[in-house]
């Protein structure tokens, strides 16, 4: 491994694995992969800002560490990238917004870049995103869109799709996110990566813009199922400065065996899996659909469930996070309206006069649907959805087919994402590899659905699925070498 | 202890003793309860459901429990009585409302009243409330006003009016009420009796009309300290019913030395008692601050500390009250508002057009101020404020005159209850004993307020008050002997 070439499209944990035995020093991979972004950038259009000196800086600390025989970290040398509503202690924290632009510098890092660097990752820049994360396109206003790097005339998928869109283009392995209602799992979906949604309070937002707290999460893309495992393992634990988060039951943690040092193989027995029916199987393309059923069969799942008024759920989520958007934004709104990207503009208005009766009923039936769905997985382990109704759409198009019909683009996006993340439980969105082994094919995500707090078995299932050939990270052809 | 006099005014513990060593049966105690509410209810519009056969039934089953040899339970034989919205098995749960009048009967009694019956406890009836909870005067245009025990010219206070001035009145030793804003905190204060507001969440609610479901809390309503603590701990628990009721951490539970059994002194050694000033020291009558004073020379407390925001956060409250309250009741404010109560349905009308973003803003700012007051609790263990700015204002008076100035009547009476338990607080009014001994002077509370689940040390707290004779519950003179 030692063209540039191969650490580009390696995963995390064969590049920490690297970097702790000396077989490259971080600051070389670290430098090549600046390298790729400064060459790359302006065609990809993943990242907002580059942190060129302090990445340098931080990987020669590593090495530093290693070579007086310190412990370097788990994550040693990993270049990493973060949507750009996170706070760089230095950076402007842009959050995708022209608004912000002149914002002081933000003093202090987001909780989860602190813990990721404190394991020996190596934080290389800023990512683009849908204004104040409202969206599931990266197409945005003031900075562009990102393109989906498996076909530039494609949207990567968003919100946070510089992130994803930096994995899958072999910038970065690995990124952070935010996932209101899908802007994890739709752009891994599109992009062709891992993209886990944790359990809500899971891991702490602290230092990082909100959107809609009471459905906001943060969370990671990855090329492997291990590397989620890995950096949730890293990002975990309470949080003084977020209240929100609430660390796991013991029970519940990661699971050892997706070390790559314990590799045996992957027992699922008495996993109990299904295939959400009903909503879950229409308003989607039949390949979207035929990602699922092949995922199925690979873990020999043919029960299939409904879940109860998935549509309502999804009209309350609508709802809720146009209230507590608004509410992030509203003198803003009121000062200077012209400012905002109007892609999100008109949806934060909306928001803005929602009447509280109409947020509180949202909030009940979000009670009454959680009990409901919870009830599901007295019954089921892991729920299979597909993660987006298609393949990823041409950018700058609103309208696209889907299923034989003529639907907007943005809300259709996150049909299957937002009913479930809605009432906080953990979701991965695995790229499903072409059945045929046809290279080229756009990617498409299927989502994988747990009780509360009950992630390490997404991890476990997914990591499953790519050792069984089902799934597989999709890194598109670089543009340089 | 035979005349019936003694059964009227003694305390839970009293009674509970004496039937469990079977110096009285539980027959004869419900008996002689029943009997005076079916006297005295006509002038105190303290009932307005009462439960006579169920009740004798129940007493019975308590008194064979025991001549069989079998446990009869901590609260065997205490006669008890609940606010009327509980459900209480087979009867119309009314909720204070006409509305309600014509619901068909509850199948299932609340987790509450399982909970004390299944300690020996006997429901004897459910009791006059303002409707729906909202209120704090007990003055409700279909059951007619609760006068005070003890000047039938004035208010009980409310919402749980009726079960405070049974209890004052020497009718039941032992009720339930609910408190939002207030609503045990202010009737126990003004009928001069122990009301207890537990931290948020801590008591099952299943089986109870909900009025601010942020807010609402249920508790006991006592002639002693101890009485309280046997009831929360035969309370307490989790309840699969609802969801809300999170069981206190195992360390804060009840404290043993209440119990009658080991009434050894009580050392409050390193218990941090301090006085909220300003905004608690203010907008009170004259005798309303000296009662803290005089609580606090008792626990030697000097020190003076300020909660931060107390009046916004009134605000915040009322706002989230007046939003959540009007959910609870949209479709017949819309088809019926003729047949609501005047004084709740101006401000449930006005709760239903609260904008979200009001309700929000409220919200966000919820979480601020708790934080900042949680934080006090670093320093301090048990603060000290008035429960009520004065005692008991005449009945049908809208407008009294406290500190010298002439101001409302309905929303003062919540000023320093409101802005602590916004935030989950547990909250103490206990009945200050007249300084000069004087018979006949109207009672006065003062308010312990303590962390969340430290709700332990607010019934040592009173309990030390109570044997250093600082509090002590009012009787009335009974009407019929």
């Amino acid at each position: 491994m030692s063209r540039e070439r191969d650490w580009r499209t390696a995963d995390a944990t064969t590049i920490a694995s690297a970097v702790r035995a000396g077989t490259v020093t971080a600051e070389v991979v670290v430098r090549a992969t600046l390298a790729a972004i400064a060459r790359e950038n302006p065609q990809r259009n993943c990242f907002t800002t580059v942190t060129d000196a302090a990445a340098i800086a931080a990987a020669r600390q590593v090495d530093a560490r290693r070579s007086r025989g310190e412990e370097p970290g788990l994550l040693a040398g990993v270049p990493f990238a973060v949507k750009n509503l996170f706070d760089i202690a230095g950076v402007t924290t842009l959050a995708g917004a022209k608004i912000n632009r002149d914002d002081p510098p933000a003093r202090r890092d987001a909780t989860a870049i602190a813990r990721l660097q404190a394991a020996g990752a190596i934080l290389v820049g800023a990512t683009n995103m849908d204004e104040y994360a409202y969206g599931f396109v990266t197409e945005n206003a003031h900075y562009g869109a990102t393109p989906n790097p498996h076909d530039p005339a494609r949207i990567a998928g968003g919100s946070s799709g510089g992130s994803a869109a930096a994995v899958a283009a072999g910038l970065v392995p690995l990124a952070l996110g935010s996932d209101t209602n899908g802007s994890i799992r739709v752009p891994a979906a599109l992009c062709g990566i891992f993209g886990l949604r944790p359990t809500y309070g899971r891991l702490s937002r602290a230092g990082t813009v909100l959107f809609a707290p009471s459905l906001d999460c943060i969370g990671p893309f990855a090329r492997s199922p291990r590397d989620l495992a890995y950096t949730c393992r890293v990002l975990e634990g309470a949080d003084p400065r977020d209240p929100v988060c609430t660390p796991p039951p013991p029970e519940t943690g990661l699971n050892a065996d997706l070390d790559p040092d314990t590799p045996g193989p992957l027992d699922l027995t008495g996993v109990r899996v299904a295939i959400a029916d009903d909503y879950f199987a229409s308003g989607a393309d039949p390949e979207a659909i035929a990602a699922v059923e092949q995922v199925a069969r690979a873990l020999s799942a043919t029960r299939r469930v409904t879940v109860p008024d998935a549509e309502r759920a999804r009209g309350a989520a609508y709802l809720i996070t146009a209230a507590e958007g608004a509410q992030q934004h509203l003198s803003n709104l009121r000062d200077r309206p012209q400012d905002f990207d109007p892609a999100t503009r008109d949806r934060f208005l909306a928001g803005a006069l929602v009447p509280s009766q109409w947020y509180l009923r949202a909030q009940r039936f979000r009670r009454i649907f959680g009990e409901r769905v919870r009830a599901l997985f007295d019954e089921v382990d892991v729920l299979l959805t597909p993660t987006t109704p298609c393949r990823a759409p041409p950018l700058g198009q609103a309208i696209v087919e889907i299923a034989g019909e003529a639907v907007a683009v943005r809300p259709n996006l996150g049909r299957f994402t937002q009913p479930l993340s809605f009432i906080g439980l953990p979701a991965l969105s695995v790229p499903v590899a072409a059945e045929d082994g046809r290279s080229g094919a756009l990617p498409l995500g299927v989502q994988l659905v747990a009780a509360p707090h009950n992630d390490g078995l997404l991890l476990r299932v997914a990591a499953y699925l790519e050792r069984a050939g089902i799934v597989r990270a999709a890194i598109a052809p670089l543009l340089t070498e």
